[in-house]
């Protein structure tokens, strides 16, 4: 068995994940966390939001906003035009499938972000047939990846379950930029689930149809994107494209300073964001040498970016996972929002100083457009007043007379001025760099790094603060009086901890069967704890036990969950 | 304006919600929640787990299973042919109502759980008509309330987004059985979106189309529940349908021991639950006299049901609001999915003693069968093996042969033997209560119970533990020192809490800011904090302030954080 495969028959066996709706045959792409996975996976976002969200919490808000989106906001966001898969469907068989991976599968190229038009002439060139009935395959076309509904009871009111989270924070931005006092930078967190309806989902946890992101979109002026807290010495890995493109195939190390200096990340933002990703990669138990950053080549990099890293992570049998990217989305989403709502989303950024500019106003004489007018004098001085002055200039120059609703409003009647004014500011669209992350997908890689053998089983060492459970209970036998004991104990440490009980088996079993799903400290209630209230604590990772003083438990144990080790604990309760 | 104006005025103005999409139009029956009101929720969520999971933790646990659910798990739910509102649609203009609703603004009278059939009849005879146009109204039909989608590539495979947690339990049962070893009772909770397509949602945050529900599952034995930790003296608020009945339209207060008795409650586990969301909503601020519950009807009742009470709390515009449901649901979903899916969902129960028994065995003959039919004997064998003894018996009886795929086996080659058994136990479907909670509910109610006034301002009294921002750092004055100092000790409190800073504007104005917020402590450094260290905290509520040191400031935050009065805890400092 290969990793990925303990990784999956643990988690099945012992309460992880498992496949959704087994008992009816399970669907491609979906996967329900059982009772450990859920509580992993509470602390993984937990960690996330302190390393993410805590250090900068006078500019970080989380949001939530609906999973169920309108139609008009995915077409703004360009999701309807370009999130898209190519797909071929096999002429004999009807079978689908997901052209790019055939190709690659069949000929061993990358062809990623070519056309339909192109990966059609590829299978027509290389005669590539139905895998499972030989048959033609048809041209290729793209697959629309949101998944389609409908709200309300009229038919016309389409929608999509949305595919990133991204889309609720940016057509909020004026709302926080309020919540903000009108300033910047900020950022706005969201954790939440999101579809993806992929063609034909394989990978097990990696790869799924329904997951859950956890993404932040970090707003900021680009003439004055203000200073991260960033450690400019602190060490990156990094395969940027101007590398790969010459075929690098190994990332660099190198410091935040000099990627910055080179330009492989174009924006210090991007850089303070990628560092803490790798800070919380660590923090899941992910060493330094087994991930690095990624840039995606302009083809690969999704329709809305400029520049995009993935953060990849070691798998054995999966190669380098991605597991968050690393987005500049410039002012693209904001803009394209102001365009198709009309509505205002822009920031306001004061001058050092007020500037005194020429400005052209309409004028127009009221009087005479009443008397002229009568009733539709309102409406006209309205729509003068609101015309562009650029735009009453010309008709004025080449007519003679602005025309509004039909009537010539004649020159003498309507005129343009310029004036001077004190213009404190400008207003502009921000500029947004976006850290996402799959969550099941630091799932699944906190486990397969945490799985080891010792000594023919199976032990989990998650990050002890990572633990679903914290600690196990075990009287040494399934005796009375030790029962009894360990039950006290239990009450003591459940106010505090999820505590584990357990009395059936052998007390080596036990041992096991609670290492092996990442228990970090194991309670053992003997003969010699009925005489002095002692218990022994046994550390999951070195087997190493010490004894404790009932009492002292609850401290000891925070401790120990803490990341101290237990002798010094032990050693330092005299 | 009324509580519900000033709640939602303050939810938009300061950031705790708004409409979702709002720079499109918005659609109704979606909500974002904004910085506060998210941080709210939350805190929500957490002291849910902490009231209805942690005291229970060995016997509680948490899944998470998708959003989107095939056709075939909610066709077995009975959803499909039953999570239906009954629709009609004006013949002139087009426009669609919710029949019931049309019915009872028109008429006063309540017509809830009618058949599509009745609700015609009444419309035809009361001449209702289009409320907008005047148009002739069609027949009622029923809606299907499910968001309704294609997962994957193939037009056949229907699915739907999910409109409650709880299938995602009970097709769970048998992995979270197996992870208990085999032991009842247990909970599965969840917590997560759900979506349910209204026909025409209103009432802001209490009518949603997409809202997040938190319910546990609870599995037992219906012939030996176990004892719920229950308080049977504790009172409790109850409309029983026995008494509603009869007219009877106020609440009863009752012991859960009488409630009980009377079987106003039909299971101890039901009270248990019961009991649990009343405390929750004590701590979320709302006072016994405001929440009661109230048996549904039979009519009202879901298809799953036997028994369901509403837990409602008091609000000023719309009157007694549902915000939990607690219901018996029986084995109808557990058998249900057993018959749908074919797999076995069972319970073991033991005998407390081995039983004999006679059971029914079908023998056969086998080297007589092998001459006979040769190839074919093995699988006759096989088949023979798994027929029903009842069945071999009968068509032995009528036949003198039984029949196996077109071949007659018979009599002599096929017998039927009685033999004695013992039998340890036997199979059994569970029963299952359900306390089920919506979330966005509880956050307005939270909401509308701590908006108070006090001379003339908004004051948002929220328990100081679901505070979203728990303490702001004031310098008295715009000055350098003062403001260098505040700075220090937002850095000191930030580690720990959730602190705001705020300097601009008059104190008076600042305090009035983060009272309408609902922040519980605000920090003031002031004149005499450079001389000596000092602070003065102000108590939202009370107004009044106490002089604390600054590094005594994270324990005195802390305990008033957790309810002890600002005048205790200064007291006790000397």
């Amino acid at each position: 068995m290969d990793k990925a495969s303990k990784v999956a028959d643990l988690a099945q066996r012992r309460g992880f994940y498992w496949p959704s709706w087994e008992i009816y045959g399970g669907v491609a792409g979906f996967y329900d966390l059982g009772p450990l996975g859920k509580e992993l996976k509470n602390k993984i976002i937990e960690l996330w939001k302190e390393t993410l969200m805590k250090p900068l919490q006078r500019i970080i808000v989380e949001l939530e906003t609906p999973i169920i989106t309108p139609y008009k906001v995915l077409e703004a966001s360009g999701h309807v035009e370009n999130f898209t898969d190519p797909i071929t469907e096999c002429k004999k068989c009807g079978r689908k499938y997901r052209a790019d991976h055939l190709i690659e599968e069949k000929l061993g190229i990358k062809v990623e972000g070519l056309s339909p038009e192109d990966l059609t002439k590829i299978i027509r060139e290389n005669n590539i047939r139905c895998p499972v009935c030989g048959g033609e395959l048809s041209d290729v076309k793209p697959f629309l990846l949101l998944f389609q509904t409908q709200i309300g009871p009229y038919e016309g009111d389409k929608g999509f379950i949305r595919p990133e989270t991204a889309q609720g924070a940016f057509v909020n931005f004026k709302r926080v930029y309020q919540y903000f006092r009108e300033k910047l930078p900020f950022g706005i967190a969201q954790i939440g689930r999101v579809g993806r309806n992929e063609i034909s989902p394989r990978q097990g946890l990696l790869r799924l149809r329904e997951f859950t992101i956890a993404e932040i979109e970090f707003f900021f002026d680009p003439e004055n994107p203000g200073k991260p807290p960033l450690d400019y010495d602190a060490k990156i890995r990094l395969l940027p494209w101007e590398l790969a493109k010459q075929g690098q195939k190994e990332p660099v190390e190198v410091t935040i300073r000099e990627a910055l200096e080179k330009g492989w990340i174009i924006n210090e933002w991007m850089a303070y964001w990628m560092l803490k990703a790798k800070e919380l990669l660590n923090k899941l138990g992910i060493k330094d040498e087994d991930q690095y950053f990624e840039e995606k080549s302009p083809e690969e990099r999704a329709h809305y970016s400029s520049q995009t890293y993935d953060q990849l992570v070691r798998t054995e049998r999966y190669g380098w996972m991605e597991v968050s990217g690393h987005a500049y989305r410039g002012d693209y989403d904001l803009s394209r929002h102001i365009k198709y709502s009309g509505k205002d989303l822009y920031a306001f950024r004061k001058y050092k100083e007020p500037k005194i500019v020429k400005v052209k106003v309409v004028k127009f004489n009221p009087k005479e457009i009443g008397i002229r007018y009568k009733s539709k004098a309102k409406e006209i001085m309205e729509k003068l007043r609101k015309m562009d002055p650029e735009e009453v200039e010309r008709q004025l120059q080449e007519k003679g007379y602005v025309e509004v609703d039909g009537e010539k409003i004649e020159k003498g009647l309507v005129w343009v001025e310029e004036r001077e004014e004190k213009v404190t500011g400008e207003r502009f669209v921000p500029h947004v760099v976006e850290p996402s992350f799959g969550v099941e997908r630091l799932l699944y890689v906190t486990l397969e790094h945490a799985l080891r053998e010792k000594e023919g089983r199976l032990v989990l060492s998650l990050p002890r603060r990572l633990a679903p459970i914290q600690a196990v209970v075990l009287p040494l036998l399934e005796e009375e009086p030790l029962i009894k004991k360990a039950q006290e104990v239990w009450e003591l440490l459940a106010k505090r901890f999820r505590v584990e009980y357990d009395e059936r088996g052998s007390i080596g079993r036990r041992y096991a069967r609670w290492d092996e799903v990442g228990v970090p400290a194991a309670i053992t209630i003997d003969f010699q704890t009925l005489e002095d209230n002692t218990v022994t604590v046994r550390d999951r990772d070195t087997w190493k036990q010490v004894r404790v003083k009932i009492e002292d438990l609850p401290r000891v144990l925070e401790e120990f969950l803490e990341g101290k080790e237990l002798e010094e604990i032990a050693g330092s309760q005299a």
